[in-house]
């Protein structure tokens, strides 16, 4: 792109790339992305709130149009039984627009998935036709405003009534009102309603009921009260709200009743006979939601990259020691800035395929079990915080790197992330998921340990260690070069695959045993018996840690996208390809490494020199980089109608190409006037000459 | 606030630090506050942006009306010649909306400041009067679409006509074209434009002239056009937009003249020869909106803590092991995660006291010398940068920190985000002025050396690292602290300013000087001779240290904020103040310290225990920091009327304590449910005792 900047070889093939992004769901992305690419589904920055929320509104009837939402459905009701490509497909609609897409996540993914997944087959046939074709549009009850992250804790109770054979719905106090819900303002003619389910006196905890709400009018059934949020900090074109329930009365058989049912007499049965498991079973199969996030937040980080590093390439600012001025993208901080982004973007994509992998065997039944639906969860409480986080931060770092024009609304980067701000708190708020994560990888740690004492932890930790010492060459990472005189060789043995992910995983490992040590540590004391005083000191023991969890979890999730990387990487045939993604997986792994050089360092992994080295191999990684970023971001195949950023068409090159002509066509005709400089130097040299 | 955390002693006395962070202009800080709690000057959230443009004009009035704006203008024409005071006021109007704030920014700190500073008697008399009244409002046009960070090279025109003595404004290519100019849109009916003067042939580089561009009525004149920039990122109430100019021609005296003139007959002088330092002089007197900004993002910041802390101090979720569930502040995350922005916002706010008092020094004469000047610049390129990103990371922790919550428009966060985003590339990009810092670092470092070679320097280096070594006991800091047995005593001599203070200095020194030897080693091969060859290898070389040079710029900023908090401390004299204080002080210091812990350790002045030492005391402080949390926003004085937030107002911990009288009262009826949970536990212990 950059005349100043001719790719050598190798170079990739772009087509070849931009396949492996597109992965297994290649299909259903592309007509998603055909279908993102109509302008009736574009955002029109600056709409009013009200008119986008009927626009929005209408979108989701085009979706229903062409066939975009179906995918998840069964069959057997004109739907796909696709759950992969229906979260694949889902993913591109931020292309889009975020409000569209997250609309059409609360319908079909959210309040239908619901229906599917926690109702049985009569609910299905009777439901899910409407909320297909919208016809029944419809909210997720779940969250309340005093209860977010704690669903278990919720205050909203179902209590049955064996009398008519109804549950009462009621929100006692101003805390369970049911809160932040799109189609609650509005659209919505019922709700899937989670509350506690109360039968005989006995509370068996969440479970989802089916409650109309509103008639197909608009107006609000008799017990039911909505409020409107109003103006959010972005996803306008969704009429979030609250809904608060006075003894509203629903049938006996409006509970979705998969995991729970309550006969007609009120006894409670239930196929998972833990409550906590019960629970858990329930709220796991709504997993779809984080898995979704995750990959929109990858393809929105690519748009922010797409467009930084063509106008990057474009864009010239300060004259340089050649003639002309310097293209912003030869700036050193500016490849600083954006190239360690497109690695990441690189590792998150095929992090989120491998992710909706999993899903999909999981929702397709192919490998549904206990331990895989486990594992789906973990990878995607790790995955969706890194990836929503990095997308806000690619989203800001672009939109500064094009200046006052990125802040423009029609250059779409700011209000990309307006939108997608939300997305770090909602399905689960980042740092509450990364605990989740972090409590999963303890209890895993603790389990190879389980009724050993300090001692043996202790001897498990050190001999864990020496076990990746001598299997990675761990050890020999470790010690100093100062002996071997140069820079560049050094970094040699770290520069391996290997060798990055012995780095990492020995950092996830040191990190969850530590904690494990100090959790135990503090709390050995206190004797058993004192069941009060052993639940506060573990409760203060793991507060102290909560910090330390969260980064050890964090770290798994970066060792997760770093090995999903590699993996691609293995897949690619082409050898260019292969070489580019392979610097791009390096500078992503030693990046990790280098962002955790102070854990590194004082763990005794790496010397301080071994470190330095590994920043100046960084610097030379993004150099050989630069001139493939414009490749890079090409191949994620982007097309101008989903981009849709002035400052990425092409417009800055034709601005700088037309200043330049001017400029030499005035010189040419002798018009161009000298500069005061010029002249003050022609004089100071004239007078040296005279004087001489 | 929450009634988990009593405060223990020390405590502050809240008045005493708030009147601390008032600072020198108190009075001028409480009149604008006063100002902005009236509600005609409030934003109102997703107002579309015609509205709101309106609405923000009218807001303009407002102010003119209550004298607001006429501070810094001459006393002759009804000002008050105070250039402190005005700034500190302008900064606290970020509390009632941005878009005022800004809008007020270009008519009187951008439009009058140019024809104030850059302009001379006679200028100020025919135009200042109707720009301080509002009946000119004007706009500020220096950026073009082809550069904003290179005002040197802007490609505007306005050649001399002696014939009819006049200057034809003229841009001759897209590029030229003025951009995001408030004002330029809508209601600008001048404007202040920076062009390339051109006399007798001669380019004698940027000046400013005052050009007429619409009728009181609105139309543009012959030859002006206009676009409007439309929707942007935030600040949506200024209408910002291009000008161009076909060959416009403006009177000769319309040259605001004051630093450069054409005489009748063309000639061009100046009280200034060299055209360089000529061109420096003009931009430095707009320093003020560097100064402006950096104020109003420590506002930001307070505004933004004082809501998530408020909130976070009355919002529960998850059950504790005490009954209740617990306050999120209480969480070691939550802590981890404001805490060390409270520390930052103080240490912001007094630095921003600093530069406003240097500020104020060479504006009002009392202190103007070249040497003056050029530190202000440095300073505020310095200040600027950072507080504005502090502020937008403060601004979404904040908002994540709120959950959903904070999503919501009435509850501020978002808006203000928005709106400060642009913030950290106008009025200079942050990156840009950090490589202005680093520069002026680099001439420092070297005006020490100069003709001295390569090992004379690294001699000094060395020398200079020995003093600081044996002055402030950097030897002993480095040293191992294992045989010390205990982390509690290793962190004491960290602990002291003294300690504190030399670490920051110097990373500063140690960066600046391998910088400059990674500079001149670059480059030292190359023949004088070879001029071309010369600037390429200087611009190349230049080019690779270009991100280290802003991180030692960035290492400098952060020195500042750390000397003016611990300057600011030895002003307070309440005792309690002074610890807590202190405390607050500590953590913003050894917080710096552990960001840069790789730096340090790569270095050899942190032992990789000490390191750890640092974090664990870093821990201590927040913990010992917690209960005083409130008590330090407090200090921030934002009354409700400034916060506006809905969840800081006490609403959360009305519904927290509804919710409990609710649950409270159900039990003492003997109407809450037994959770099925509990009731499996009962019916196992009795089905155990049974057995027994």
């Amino acid at each position: 792109m950059s005349d100043t900047t001719p790719q050598p070889a190798p170079r990739i093939d772009i087509a070849a790339v931009g396949d492996a992004l597109l992965g297994t769901w290649k299909t259903e992305r592309l007509a998603s992305r055909e279908l993102a690419a109509d302008p009736r589904l574009h955002t029109i920055p600056g709409q009013p709130m009200a008119e986008h929320r009927e626009r929005a509104f209408g979108q989701l009837g085009i979706l229903v149009e062409h066939g975009a939402i179906q995918r998840a459905f069964p069959r057997a009701l004109g739907g796909g039984d696709n759950h992969g490509g229906n979260i694949a497909a889902f993913q591109e609609l931020v292309l889009a627009d975020p409000s569209l897409q997250i609309k059409s996540g609360v319908q079909w993914g959210l309040f239908g998935a619901a229906i599917l997944h926690l109702g049985t087959a009569a609910h299905h046939e009777r439901w899910l036709p409407d909320v297909m074709s919208l016809q029944l549009p419809g909210a997720f009850a779940m969250t309340e405003i005093g209860h977010g992250s704690d669903v278990a804790s919720i205050g909203t109770t179902a209590s049955y009534d064996p009398e008519t054979e109804e549950f009462e719905i009621h929100t006692p106090f101003a805390g369970a009102w049911k809160e932040f819900l799109g189609n609650a303002a509005l659209h919505g003619q019922a709700a899937v309603v989670f509350a506690q389910l109360i039968t005989r006196g006995v509370n068996h905890g969440v479970h989802a009921f089916f409650v109309p709400i509103r008639t197909p009018d608009g107006e609000l059934l008799p017990g039911v009260g909505s409020e409107d949020d109003g103006v959010k900090g972005g996803l306008n074109g969704i009429d979030n709200g609250r809904l608060h329930f006075d003894h509203v009365r629903i049938p006996r058989t409006n509970l979705l009743n998969r995991y729970g049912d309550v006969a007609a007499d009120g006894t409670y049965s239930s196929g998972i006979e833990s409550p906590g498991r019960r629970f858990f079973t329930m709220i796991g199969t709504l997993v779809q939601g984080r898995v979704s996030l995750d990959g929109s937040a990858a393809r929105a980080m690519s748009a922010a990259l797409a467009i930084a590093v063509r106008y990057g390439n474009e864009r010239r600012q300060f004259p340089g020691a050649s003639s002309r001025e310097t293209v912003l993208l030869d700036y050193g901080q500016h490849q600083r800035r954006l190239i360690p982004r497109i690695a990441q973007t690189y590792a998150m994509t095929f992090a989120d395929e491998k992710l909706l992998t999993v899903f999909d065997e999981v929702f397709s039944d192919t490998r549904d079990t206990d331990e895989n639906r486990e594992d789906l969860e973990t990878l995607a409480a790790a995955l969706k915080p890194l990836s929503t986080w990095a997308a806000l931060e690619t989203l800001q770092e672009a939109r500064e790197a094009c200046g006052g024009a990125g802040f423009i609304g029609k250059n779409r980067l700011t209000g990309l992330r307006a939108d997608l701000d939300i997305y770090a708190t909602f399905e689960g708020d980042n740092n509450v998921l990364l605990q989740l994560v972090g409590k999963r990888l303890l209890t895993d740690y603790s389990a190879q340990f389980k009724n050993a004492d300090r001692a043996a932890l202790a001897k498990a930790v050190a001999s864990q260690l020496g076990d990746r010492v001598s299997r990675f060459g761990l050890r020999q990472l470790g010690q100093s070069i100062a002996d071997l005189g140069q820079v560049a060789r050094s970094v040699e043995s770290v520069r391996s695959p290997e060798a990055q992910r012995a780095l990492l995983t020995d950092r996830v490992q040191t990190m969850v045993s530590e904690i494990a040590l100090a959790l135990r540590d503090a709390t050995k004391d206190v004797p058993k018996s004192n069941q009060r005083a052993k639940a506060i000191a573990n409760e203060n023991a793991f507060n102290a840690q909560q910090h330390k969890l969260i980064e050890a979890a964090r770290a798994h999730g970066e060792l997760l996208q770093w090995e999903a990387f590699t993996e691609a990487i293995e897949r690619i045939a082409d050898p260019g390809s292969r070489q580019v993604l392979t610097w791009l997986r390096d500078l992503f792994g030693l990046g990790l490494i280098e962002t955790h050089a102070a854990w590194y360092l004082v763990q005794g992994r790496l010397s301080g020199h071994r470190a330095e080295s590994i920043t100046a191999y960084i610097d030379r990684l993004i150099t050989r980089l630069r001139p493939h970023a414009q490749d890079l971001v090409d191949a994620f195949g982007l097309t101008p109608e989903l981009l849709r950023a002035e400052i990425a068409t092409g417009i800055e090159a034709e601005r700088q190409q037309e200043a330049h002509d001017y400029v030499e066509a005035q010189r040419a005709a002798g018009a161009w006037p000298i500069h005061e400089k010029e002249l003050r130097a022609q004089q100071k040299s004239a007078a040296k000459r005279a004087s001489a």
